[in-house]
This record gives C-alpha cells, structure tokens and sequence, in this order.
C-alpha cells in the first residue's frame, strides 16, 4: 500500500470570527468549538488512517510557531509557512510537493483546518474509501457533503453517474462545480438530491495531482516540481521564499476542478460546518428556550436567538434579538447576526484608522 | 438678614445608571456630565449664595465617607447619612432640623444631586429671589421650570396668579401639582404655556416648613423637632437611629405640596434636566451626524442614535440603532434605549441571582 498523508490548509486570517479570532490568533489556533485548537482537532481526527508524521498543515509563515503550539501532536517541521498568501492551488502545490519528497507514490488528503465535523466513523469511512480509490485509480477525489439545507454559503456540486462504493460511502462522477447559489436555487438544488455540498476537500495521489497541474495548470506543476526539489533538500522555506512572490492567487477549484474530466466525488454523510461565521457557531453550541447561547457570565431580560461570549466579564442584555455579542482581547463587538459579514469590514476600518494594531 | 442655607437630598440608588452606577458609587458620586461628581456641582452651584459651611447633604449612611470623598469642599459633619431610606418628608425634615439647629431664622433651599443644570446665572438668581421671597413671608417656594418639550417623565405645576418678580425672575401661586402624564396631556400641557415641571426643588424658611408640617404632617413635624434637638446635642447620627426605622415612607409632594395653600411657584427658565436615565443623559453629551454619543474608544459602522460609554475598551458597534452600550465595573450593558427601564429589572434579577454583588 502506499504511504498515506495529509495536508491541511490553514492559512485564514479568521477576521470574520474578531475579535476573539485576531491576525495573531486567527480562528484554526482556536478552541471555536470543543477544548482544543481547531487545527489539532483537524490532526486528531485522521487517527487511524494518518499518523501525525505524515500530517502537513501549510499556513502563514508568521504563525508558524503558533501552529507548533496548537497540534504539538505534529512533528514542528510539518509545519511549513507561505511568506504570503497565495490562494488554495499553490498551498496543495505545496502539499503535494512536501508529499512527493517522501514518497512519490503517496496518496494524500487536502483539508482544512477552519471546519467543525461529527459522525467522525462516517468521515473517516469517507476518507479510507477516498485513498483507496485514489491509490487504484488516476482520479482527483473531491469530498460533498449531503446538503440538510438551502444553505447559500456554500458552493455546489452536482453529481454524475456511479462510479464505486468502498467502505460503505458512495462516490460517483462530479458533473458540475456551482458557485455559492441565491436562496432560490440553493432551495432547487437541496430537493433535486442531486446536489452536494463543496466541502474544498480532496484526495489524491501524488501522481494524479502532478498529471492534472500539468495538464491544467502548468504553473502550478512546476511550482510542485520545485518545491520537491527543495523539500527532498530539506530547504523547503528557502524554495517557499524563491517562488512565492512571483504566484498568481489561483484557487485549486478554478486551477483543477472546474477543468478535470476525472473528478470523483465522495457522497459525503458525515456532520460538517467550515464554521464561517458567529452565526453559523451558533448551531455547534447550546440553546436556551429563548434561542439564547451565552457562554462565561451572561445575563438575558427579555432576550432571544442572541449569541453571547462573555468569559472574563458580565454581559447583561435587555430586549434584544438575534445579535452577536463578542467580549475577548479587551473588545467588546455587538453585531446583529445578518449583518455578520461585515464584522470584516469593522477590522479594516480600525486597520486604517490605526492605534488598534494590538486587536486586530 | 437671615442665614441662608441648603440641604442637598442625594440618597438615590441610581440603579438606573447601572452599571457605571453602582449601589455603593450612585450616580450622584459620579462624574457623568462634567469632571465633578454631581453631588460637587451641586455644591458648586450655590457658590455667592450659600457658603459651603452651610450646605447639609442628606444621603444613604453607607455612602457618608464617599460623599465627603466626592465634595471635599464641605465640612465632613455637613453629610448626614439616613440609617434606611424613607423617601423625601422626612429627609426635608432632617435637613428642616440642620439648619433649625444652627439658625432658627434661617432660610434654605432643598435640592438633589442627580440633576444638570445650565444657565447657572439663572439658577442662582431664581434661589436668591426665592429665598428674599421665603425670608419674607410665610410661602413654600418651589421650582418650576419652563417646558422646552412635552415630557412624560416629570410631574407638572399648574401657574396661578402672579405673586411676585425678584432679581429678574416672576413667581406665581401654584395652583396644581399633576403627575407624570401621558404623551397627549404632556402636549396640551406644552400648548397652554401655564404648566411647569416639578423639578423637585425648594425653598422656605424654618419656621414655615415648620408651620407647614404641623398643619398636614405631624409625624414630620415632630421628627424635625425631635432630630434638631439631637442636632443641637452634636447627636445627629443617635437622631437618625432614634427616629428613622418607625418612619412612614411619605414623599414632600405628598406630604406638603398638594395640601398647603401658601405654595408659591419660581418660574425657573434655566436649562435643567434630571438626568434620571441613559437616554435622558444622551442629551448632555456631543453626537455625531448620525445621532450617535460614544465617550471613550468606540467604533460605529452603519449605526444611529446609539449611547456607548467606551472608557476601558474598545466597543464596536455593527448596524444597530437606538441602543445603549455601557462599559464599567467590568459589567457591560446592552440594551435599546426604550427598555432603559429596565435596567432597575436586571440589577434586580442579578441580586436575586447573586454572586454579583460587587458588580451591582
């Protein structure tokens, strides 16, 4: 059997979880959701079927030691740093490099760090059946995940024809990637049954990655081609240094996906949320009767569907509805829930305005 | 002429205020319009009028030390503490017996501390006509002032017939003392230019409150009597402990205003509010075109005719109006400004709770 790896991406500045996700401390080195840091929580669930060793997690190179620091589970060279953001395809271009200095016959999974999960047998189940697949068969194996509603966050992808069963998941051809839909189609798509859910995690081999960057994206194969070289050299920061700089920001669905004709999907069953939002967190935590969740000292007066976070202080709230209330690293952020996405652009607005470095 | 006076009623909880105001720093200790503790503006206000030496506070007797800390410029003995709160009578007939014991031809005003207060030339002129009238003749004088809006949150005195002009300022009979109407009433009130609002304060001399409580509230009458006995003794403290737990809860409107026919009424034109809430206060402060008040470090982005006190952290605040946010004692508030009533609700709540205790 080959050699079985991981690449995790983790590259996200988290600035729609500020104040408590902040540059210095964005939302994968944080304990979001359960007691540990999302990013170990992303290692710990490839027992089994990863050993830590074979685990990269691929993120900003300025927080390099702080990943080392949350997954000490991972070697602390395992950790690699892109000296600037590049977008998704030159972070698997990495990972696949990293995989094929050690094992050209590797098969690999690309994850990211920034998702919440359950049912981990059934994801696991998905990921053993994925690299058994994509150790037999010249394919790139994207992971959907069943929609269980019109969810408009998220992008789509429509399933083809059968193409196997292994471990009891179904994997079938991806006809079609779709963008992020409005709520009437997201609606369309969640009663055809034919839709999934485009999770933006992979499985390959190292051989099929490589065939397909050369075919569809000849930049990026020769970033991977480098990169092994430096990596087989042990000088992968050095080759991180020389390349970067010069990358196009190149998604990996616009590099590969929405080009291959070998794309197989898993029909993913398992749990899952890339907790993007306060509001989509909401679901991970408890609800009091009113559709409150507070967490630390919090008191409600006629109050509902709030999301409060409050460890170090009181936070008392009277007659207000759906609002995000986040106390952490001397902030106090108060937000409706629908007006979450533009908890960004408050971040950007203190950036420019300055004297708020220490917060952001 | 006789001694002129002033006995300054601060016993409030100021729960309203919460949490900047706390129950053991009310908001009359608090420097919440100004760089002084309101209870020191008060003070000040008197300056030409009433020496300080003259001025008795009358205040909760846990809160003795922190008012003589929050008005240094008074004698310490000058601040009397009330063992248990048993509304204005009888803190008007402590403050009767003060001055009763230094100066039985005495004059003197009755204020509050939780007021602001400006035209302050005005001011001063109103209590010095108040007060050549109340040396005089035997009147109550008590302060109107002249309606700028159709409040709901203040009772009203219904002018009668001219009585007087001293220093610039008219006095008229009071014919009527109404209750906080509702919104309609307030406006007729408005329109017919004859209804003032009851601001609480007043003026007399000793013999005529004296006079005055025997005619329509003995048991106060005897209370000033018997405290000013104590008073002359140097036993004030002894008085109070003596006297006040068998006390009646009566207010001085009660009690005086709406039974005795001497009332005369000083047609106060300066600026006054009583500052009995965070809306009420928003007024006080500087708002940006959007409406918004923010003192401290505080961030606003699509918001409106929000009130945020910021002094230790930074608030941001996204797409909410109308809200009040307040930062203090490690509390912080969140509540629309037309539940700030409320609050009273929530420190109750948190009482009830417990475990609060220093933070209420």
């Amino acid at each position: 059997m080959a050699g079985r790896y991981a690449v995790i991406m983790a590259g996200g500045k988290g600035e729609r979880f500020w104040p408590l996700s902040t540059s210095r401390h964005p939302k994968q080195l944080l304990a979001l959701v359960g007691d540990k840091p999302l990013i170990a929580q992303a290692v710990d669930r490839l027992e089994g079927l990863v050993p830590p060793e074979n685990v990269f997690v691929v993120t900003n190179a300025d927080l390099v030691k702080a990943t080392q620091k949350a997954a000490p589970q991972l070697p602390p060279g395992n950790v690699i740093g892109e000296p600037i953001g590049r977008d998704t395809a030159a972070a698997v271009a990495c990972g696949g490099a990293l995989v094929k200095a050690r094992d050209e016959n590797g098969v690999f999974t690309v994850l990211t760090a920034d998702q919440v999960m359950g049912d981990l047998d059934l994801f696991s189940s998905t990921l053993k059946g994925g690299m058994d697949l994509a150790e037999q068969n010249d394919i790139l194996v994207t992971i959907g995940i069943k929609p269980t509603f019109p969810a408009t966050g998220f992008g789509y992808i429509e399933m083809g024809a059968p193409f196997d069963s292994v471990e009891g998941v179904a994997f079938r051809k991806a006809d079609r990637f779709v963008e992020k839909p409005d709520e009437a189609t997201a609606a369309e798509y969640l009663s055809t049954g034919k839709f999934y859910w485009n999770s933006g995690m992979f499985i390959w081999s190292v051989r099929s990655l490589e065939k397909a960057f050369a075919a569809h994206c000849p930049e990026m194969h020769e970033l991977m081609n480098v990169l092994s070289l430096y990596a087989l050299d042990g000088k992968i920061d050095d080759g991180m240094a020389a390349t970067y700089p010069a990358l196009g920001k190149i998604s990996v669905d616009y590099a590969l996906m929405e080009k291959a004709d070998n794309i197989v999907m898993a029909c993913g069953t398992f749990a899952w949320d890339d907790v993007g939002s306060w509001p989509a967190l909401q679901s991970h935590f408890p609800q009091d009767a009113a559709g409150n969740t507070a967490v630390g000292s919090v008191e409600m007066l006629d109050a509902s569907g709030n999301i409060v976070l409050s460890k170090d202080r009181l936070t008392a709230v009277i007659g207000l509805d759906n609002v995000v209330i986040v106390q952490a690293e001397g902030v106090t952020l108060v937000c409706p829930k629908d007006r979450a996405q533009d908890i960004k652009q408050m971040v950007v607005a203190l950036r420019e305005k300055g004297g708020y470095d220490e917060l952001l």
